[in-house]
């Protein structure tokens, strides 16, 4: 199946190349060109973008998909009443079915906003790889474990069956957080870790009592701790990352640790914002997530790439901080690289066709002064023309492919909620 | 012309009224029932809301529409390079007729996000009357007088003449700011206000600087400065109050003034968090803004909503600040008053037929269990299903009213803004 994507104005995120008008052609689920206007040739399929914006896709590079039944469930409501009394109860009873459900309600709401590619730490990756299949989600998945589950054999066994299964899906090894977890449980993963040589995901410094609570039990904040078990050895990549502090960030330079930012969250949490000048300055590679959607509760990129940069300049006191250029960096390149993907983060031969198309005939994207400051700073899911994921066109002008059955997804989602309730 | 709203359901926004369904109906531009659903009758027009959110309009109670020209223009500088290099020379350039398409342009942008009011502080009011009653945009103009122009003559004539003239707009009376105006212009200003027993309306306590700044000046705060002035003694609002103090609130509830959050703004710009939760303890109403397109940049109530109970959440460690309901009422209610409008805050019989339609069959909308909260802490531009404004239907399902010449807009604007280069 050969496409050609043609009368675009392309942005391809490869370092030092500029906007410029032109076309993709597509082979399968990789690009063959990126160039100029050619004269056509035989394509199965030809897309005339009419003047608009291609752009690899956007990457939620943290997020728990299958949080959808819980959306404005329990909003304004403190984190500890919210997990203990609303989440944690739910959750018990759960299926790995609810799971596939609520996960493509989520995919759904991606594919409106530019995401193709997500980091997904939630129950049942089994039933998660399944989902992101049969909808043709690109998913890195991300154990969760902590001391109420899974057992390390699990994980182990998870991390060789569900790796390589499909071409859609990967699984990365992860605990949940420092304070989920016992320090000989954290040891055994460093064990597990080792064996595999693989980078180490988790959740790491998201409030202020959190990392506190850490100094105070070991006596080194979480990153340091987690460093002296060797569970950075092959890297790896923390999520939130609000309350570090210069140390940690040494070590994160040092061992190649990047950080998922997931701003919406952390601001509807109240967990505070992020030093993301600061990572920026010590060459730490930042990335976005949208969290839970029971957290933030829109996954909405555009709305955590406003905030990335807004909730930096009220930190730094500075409109200065963090350009628009740089926040297109974060979505559309660090987000791959922070999941262990590298063949997705930009628009070039070889690369894998995970493509939107960003329509500038809205009135927020008017006059055309400057698109990447317009995408950044005035962008909405409306401008959301197309979103491809591995060369299959699965939302175009506000219509889901036919592949994917919307009723069908709405109905047992609203199901899923009620028998939860 | 009759209209029926039918297979809805109601947020009426009207205090103690909870959704319902039922259906509105319309004569001209006035809601003539609001209910249960009828056996319908004799309409010029029927709607089927299958099942869809009815919801007063969002009011954007603080705007500099014509700014549209600057978007993107200078992002990422600091306030004083941005005006003085970028923006006051440009505007010394920019005609009426400019003004007219410039402000056309941000009016789209507002059906785009169920905004079906706005409070604009700009150039040429006589231009802008012409673009609202031209498009249907309703708009309260507000008077940005400054010690750089008009003069007090120009302000009494305009307020004369462009009040009344058409239904659709006002004219009130504003200066643009404390450090703007030196003090006999204000006391000039002051004399007008008690002319007319008219409200004031003006910037206040952006920024830090210029609120200090006042202090050191007058030995007062810009709040306490206009008070011994006279200048609050019939009324008013202050846009933006990012740094007022416990003493400006107790002599904002003493004179009735209100106050127009911008928090998009407010974060782009680096000005700072706004007391909001402070605000509304004290009882006094708050309003939102998007501001002008060149410093927010985008004109999205969206952004607008979740950034005010969000920021509030972080500024006050505590997610339980300021609530959906309460975002809300801010939006569609409190806006309202705060342009000096009372007939185009609810939904009941009598008031203008100002109306959006929230679209439940979209991803970020499901499941159902708050639509309040989904709206507030989920909701998005592809939200907005429909825009009514005075009883006409300007935007449906993506598709502006063909009273709308688009291409005309769009094309005006990116001449005008290349001219202005």
């Amino acid at each position: 199946m050969t496409k050609r994507l043609y009368n675009a104005k392309i942005i391809t995120m490869v370092e030092g190349e500029d906007i410029f008008d032109g076309e993709i052609h597509i082979d399968g689920n990789r690009i063959t060109y990126v160039g100029p206007a050619t004269e056509g040739g035989s394509f199965d399929e030809e897309i005339d973008c009419e003047g608009n914006v291609l752009l690899p896709g956007f990457k939620n590079a943290h997020t728990h998909s299958g949080m959808t039944a819980f959306r404005s469930l329990a909003d304004d409501l403190n984190l500890q009443d919210w997990l203990n009394n609303e989440i944690f109860p739910r959750e018990a009873r759960m299926t790995p079915e609810d799971v596939y459900w609520l996960s493509q309600l989520a995919y759904l709401e991606y594919l409106t906003s530019g995401i193709t590619a997500c980091g997904d730490m939630y129950l049942t990756p089994e039933s998660i790889l399944d989902a992101s299949v049969d909808f043709g989600m690109r998913c890195q998945m991300v154990s969760g474990l902590n001391k109420f589950g899974p057992t390390l054999e699990v994980l182990e066994r998870r991390y060789n069956e569900l790796n390589g299964k499909n071409e859609l899906v990967g699984f990365l090894m992860g605990v949940h957080a420092e304070y989920t977890c016992d320090k000989e449980l954290l040891e055994k993963v460093s064990e597990l870790i080792h064996k595999y040589k693989a980078p180490l995901y988790t959740h790491m410094s998201e409030t202020q009592t959190e990392h506190e609570e850490c100094k105070q039990r070991y006596g080194m904040t979480p990153m340091a701790f987690f460093d002296s078990l060797g569970l950075w050895d092959f890297g790896g990549c923390i999520y939130h990352g609000v309350w570090v502090e210069d140390s940690d960030m040494e070590i994160m330079k040092k061992r190649g640790i990047r950080v998922v930012s997931n701003p919406g969250s952390n601001t509807k949490l109240a967990s505070g914002i992020a030093p993301v000048s600061k990572y920026l300055e010590k060459g730490i590679e930042v990335a976005l997530g949208t969290d839970g959607p029971s957290s933030n509760n829109c996954l909405d990129f555009f709305r955590e790439m406003f905030l990335v940069t807004g909730l930096a300049k009220l930190r730094d006191k500075d409109p200065k901080a963090v350009d628009a250029m740089g926040v297109l960096k974060m979505a559309c390149v660090n987000g791959a690289h922070a999941m262990g993907l590298f063949d997705n983060d930009a628009l070039a031969v070889g690369k894998l066709a995970d493509i939107i198309m960003i329509d500038l005939y809205q009135p927020n994207m008017r006059p055309i002064l400057n698109i990447s400051k317009n995408i950044v700073y005035s962008g909405s899911k409306t401008n959301i023309k197309m979103t491809m994921i591995n060369g299959k066109v699965l939302y175009k002008n506000g219509q889901f492919s036919d592949t994917i059955d919307i009723d069908a997804i709405y109905d047992k989602c609203e199901e899923i909620t009620k028998r939860l309730k």
